[in-house]
């Protein structure tokens, strides 16, 4: 490809990321190599850093610098209230948000009988110890809305019945969303959820 | 956005690459650092490699680890043929196709009066130099069939009058293309150089 073997294993090296392939990565290596002052050595600096801190908080699965994620470690956040998503991307979308205060609890995927995921591969014991050691309050699942997600959302309301609040994230209409491009489900979903003006 | 600063940092700076935007960079993120021992430290190591050593070759401005690339520096490769580019994925592709033998020339643009890019800012007085010194007998202009690329392709056609032979690529139907999705002018310049079965 490129006329010397290290640009070319780092060419091989980035099209393993999500979202790039081999062209792609070829791309963004000429970037990289015409800015390596400005973007590729800090980038290197950057990645030793993360690849040597970085770590799964013991507590929630989120990922941090420490074994006590910022969020689990917060006082603050401390609010009794717990929300229980799938993935870390999925707690950095609630974040970015900006609207929830309390903490966080990572499944780390779904319940799957197809993959054989049963609730000891999730973080699901887990929570439930958090729920009797924090003094949690209530619990919000917001997992995703597909089947596993909905699978397991009803699971883990199952196990926790009657000892805790148990809430979900509301379905219907996206902000800005046009009802003709939605799917059926969605709407439906909104149209018994229907509200008083 | 995430829980700390370091990750963080790692995001803005893979949100830099072409092709990625804050939440691609995010994703890979994710991936790097769930992968952290098999993609993320390689990645970081290859990256610093590649930052350390990179350089432009003196010659040709192909990008390598050495003063002089491996093509320049290759007995094999002096055919008396030179291959003039835009840029280096440009040589990157011609080498990806294995059918030149011979040498390059990266000009680093096309000339521009809109942006004030005239001979001196490419590799072009370099170029007049290497058909004297390394005895080439035939200059291919390989520049993209824009109209940057074009004018380009005619000034050095002009340069190099009466010293060289002066090529171009062929235009035409590319190899498994379509009629019905070529532009008019592809299909024109294909019929206006028309062969003999």
């Amino acid at each position: 490809m490129s006329s010397t073997r290290d640009i070319d294993a780092l060419i091989d090296l980035m099209a393993r990321l999500p979202g790039l392939g081999p062209r792609s990565a070829r791309r963004a290596v000429l970037h990289l190599i015409r800015k390596r002052g400005l973007l590729l050595a800090p980038l290197a600096r950057q990645m030793q850093l993360v690849a040597d801190t970085a770590r799964e908080c013991l507590n929630c699965g989120n990922v941090g610098t420490a074994d006590i994620c910022d969020i689990c470690s917060s006082e603050k956040r401390a609010t009794g209230e717990l929300c229980v998503v799938e993935d870390v991307a999925d707690l950095w979308a609630m974040e970015r948000s900006g609207v929830f205060r309390g903490r966080y609890h990572v499944l780390g995927g779904t319940l799957s009988a197809l993959d054989a995921v049963g609730p000891e591969e999730l973080r699901i014991p887990k929570l439930l110890d958090r729920v009797h050691a924090e003094g949690i309050t209530e619990v919000i699942l917001a997992l995703n809305a597909t089947v596993d997600g909905q699978t397991t959302t009803h699971y883990i309301a199952d196990q926790l019945e009657g000892r805790v609040r148990i809430t979900s994230l509301a379905q219907g209409v996206p902000i800005g969303g046009e009802l003709d491009y939605l799917d059926d489900g969605t709407i439906s979903a909104a149209l018994r959820a229907r509200k008083e003006l």
